[in-house]
């Protein structure tokens, strides 16, 4: 897709999250920032009926309980039902059993499109030995583009690996982004941002894989952009939402930072 | 009222929210900077007892459940006993039944004081065909002066009509307010702060639809001087406090822009 | 302990927080900001094992729900058996009955380590007369100063104060901090924010009255730092995590203001 950006600014997509407490609000606002509507709302009551107007569905487990498992997949079986993309953020999984048995309910009960995570949490949920420190990556011994590669395959997801490199494979493509910059770890909520941020682009690009890498490309740009005039993680987050705001998919065209891996046989 | 900021920084009244998870943190911090305190409690069995200790209480639907309703429903029930201002923002009505449903419970069981929300939402409220994209105000086709008087009539209620322009009116006299910056909606929030700013001013000023149209022209004063400093959304929100802060009665006096349309026999 | 801001982004200590809805993502950020890592997890299916993987727990009343002191009584008791610090912050203690019953709940069930709150929250706490104006301090008739050592003394934990003085104590050493700036209090969070950072503190420093002081030394010079560069309080939350971020054992150790009063017999 040629001018994503664009399409999402013209179209303004709803994208209804359901997500954690700690950053919901920068999911909404980084949404806003790209173009996109955003929209939360997590009572079983509506929340179906929410996804069913909106474009794409984030899901995030940051701070989850079992009321809120019981929303997603609500939401969820709605989203798979009108061919709506689902997003789901496994934050924190490797860090405690239920974590780890409710990701695995979520991703046996409907079809998540887009799984996103860290090294180790998609470690973890790819059947591999690994564990999150809280919701921080630990190192993992496998190789991160087979792990990526696999479980998408198996999993028939595109599955959005992030770290120092992004990885970013359907199961025959593979991504690696090298866009981003270290500051955006010293802020809370770059993750879950990313996480809407690829909802808002998989709302207009049906091909998820795509919309994954610009997504993460677009982000990391921003994030460039915003560190050279930031001086800690203050100042970094208010330029990251200028930069955001002011992104143009021309600017972001020259910038972009990504390989695609040649498939193995 | 002569000096409403003055009041509210010398009264310092306690503003009591039952809120959304969104924008909590910003709901808290806007009443702050106008200089009364927030509070935030939603427990049932704490939440009708701070809202006696208030000088105003703020209902926002953004992230409703039936157990936030309840609580809302017995802090408003004392509101009324005690004659402290109700102020309700009926954020996505018209994007779901269940928030239709809600926002009828709540009109229909107890006073509230000041009904807001924007065109659509109000729209909705008031009986009108309309539909809210998630919490984005659609166009409507009626005149949303006479809604907004109409339904204030019916309600017994002033209603506060947000957008380009905004409405306020309680049955009787209808003010347009053309204070604002585009800016303001480029972040997630404004309208639910814009809440908490008219139960500051509500709680210290009893003529509400006063206080609503005073709340509305300030708010959007900050936001006009905010935006000149302002490169984006990031920057935007930053100075928007710091005006807020800065502000006083002088500095608003000679930049409100209001209409007080004549009242149609 | 020497060089307690190098301990902390070296052990890179995880800090679990059971805290309220409105300052979560502030707390989660500061204690980022200081090197530390934030996780929140509050269900009872999780919240213990996430405890035992932690270096301190934070528990903030501020939207307490009984389902979360629940929680809190969970995480708190691991905590005790693995001899994690927990500290708990009694928001709003002395506005409801509720507030009230709850912190003594908590207090009579599971031993926490250091009890925080302003000085009308913590005379509650410690059985004077006092009430608090939601979660803001009345002025009290008792000398802080005694209540802190007496309550210290009596509950077996660091007691803090915090105000335009903090006062610090664990029932034998009384520290008086004069570190900070009124524009803290010119912000929503900033007592929320001392609690994680007392946590992060504490987690690296087993004596728990003087990772206390540190702690709200270090805060308050980074608000010193911060308030010159700002102009509200927009601008001044902004410096204040980059100033966090930027701070230094050797910057801090010429700034830090505290006294050490003498042991009355």
């Amino acid at each position: 897709m040629n001018n994503p950006l664009k399409t999402i600014r013209e179209r303004k997509p709803l994208i209804h999250h359901i997500t954690n407490w700690v950053t919901i609000y920068d999911s909404a606002n980084m949404t806003r920032a790209f173009g996109a509507l955003p929209v939360m709302a997590h009572a079983p009551e509506e929340c179906a009926e929410m996804t069913g107007i909106s474009s794409a569905l984030v899901l995030n487990i940051g701070t989850l309980t079992s009321e809120i498992i019981d929303s997603m997949l609500l939401s969820a079986a709605t989203a798979n039902e009108k061919k709506i993309p689902v997003v789901l953020d496994a934050v924190g999984v490797g860090a405690t059993k239920f974590r780890d048995e409710m990701a695995a309910k979520i991703l046996n009960s409907v079809h998540v499109d887009i799984i996103k995570g860290n090294y180790s949490e998609i470690a973890k949920l790819a059947g591999e030995n690994a564990e999150t420190k809280g919701v921080e990556a630990t190192t993992i011994s496998a190789d991160p583009e087979k792990i990526a590669k696999e479980f998408a395959k198996s999993s028939s997801a595109v599955v959005v690996m992030t770290g120092k490199e992004d990885i970013i494979s359907d199961g025959e493509r593979v991504f690696v982004v090298r866009n981003g910059h270290e500051l955006m770890g010293s802020i809370v909520g770059t993750g879950c941002m990313v996480a809407s941020v690829i909802g808002a682009f998989a709302a207009i690009n049906p091909d998820y894989c795509e919309a994954s890498r610009d997504a993460l490309c677009y982000f990391g740009i921003a994030g460039e952009l915003a560190a050279v005039k930031s001086s800690g993680p203050g100042s970094f987050k208010v330029n990251l939402y200028d930069e955001v705001f002011n992104l143009s998919d021309e600017k972001a065209r020259n910038m972009m930072n990504f390989e695609e891996k040649q498939a193995q046989k």
